[in-house]
């Protein structure tokens, strides 16, 4: 369950939240492949492990989608969200291979007000994914727009 | 269809890759939030024009996935490649909607060989997307690793 209807005033520096788990399946990453990333490393187990990424793998941009949904999940789906400007590092630091149980972290690494939009406040992530042994698979970057909390007793 | 096996010595800087077109459908933009962003903007028309975006639109995820798409058919399908590391930067500057066209552009801007691996050279691509009324809704910046052509009359 999300937590319910986050503000910008929720995002306070240092604050974790909690992402996943998400444990891959064969169907779904040669699903998305098929649309998005035909390359043989994603579409078969036989190409995967003839690749150097040993394995049947999810493609970076899948990764990067179940990451979007992982963070759904845990805190988006019900927060004053406006979106995000899109994304300032995304790393694939190790494969994501099919059956593997990705489980991470969004950590807020700043916060402010925005001057230009005042009831509007941007909030700055670092993100991480790691797989079951452990091994830190996606990092990434980025900010988001937040609603400020609204004011009941403004004069 | 896509041209045929590249290497790195053929992503010569300024040499520009021509992407798309690719028109969205409300279809497509609705599954794909399903799975990866289901927030209202990109489920329901409705939502989306009550919401900054203007009508439903597609997730930035899935603009982004869209984009690998369309790399993989003008130029990356059979190339020489062993993948990118990560993204450097992805822009989401105006929204994606429902029926729009994108067509765009790959501009190789650096190419160099990897020191610690002489038969991989690393190539840096600017990316935009637009659409049909010209404007840009995506901007991208990433590197891709291609394998140096084989020396077929190496010593």
């Amino acid at each position: 369950m999300p937590l319910p209807g986050l503000y910008f005033e929720d995002f306070t520096v240092g604050r974790v939240f909690e992402l996943g788990p998400k444990t891959t399946t064969p169907e779904e990453i040669i699903e998305f492949a098929r649309e998005f990333d035909p390359q043989p490393m994603h579409l078969s187990e036989a190409a995967g492990k003839a690749s150097i990424l040993g394995g049947l793998s999810a493609s970076g941009w899948h990764t990067s989608a179940m990451f979007m949904r992982m963070m759904i999940d845990s805190y988006l789906l019900d927060a004053h969200s406006e979106g995000a400007p899109g994304i300032d590092t995304m790393e694939w630091k190790k494969p994501v291979l099919a059956g593997d149980t990705l489980t991470g972290s969004s950590t807020v690494t700043a916060a402010r007000p925005m001057r230009s939009r005042p009831h509007i406040g941007i909030v700055t992530f670092e993100h991480r994914l790691e797989n079951q042994r452990g091994e830190t698979v996606m990092r990434s970057v980025n900010s988001v727009m937040f609603r400020l909390r609204p004011q009941e007793n403004a004069a």
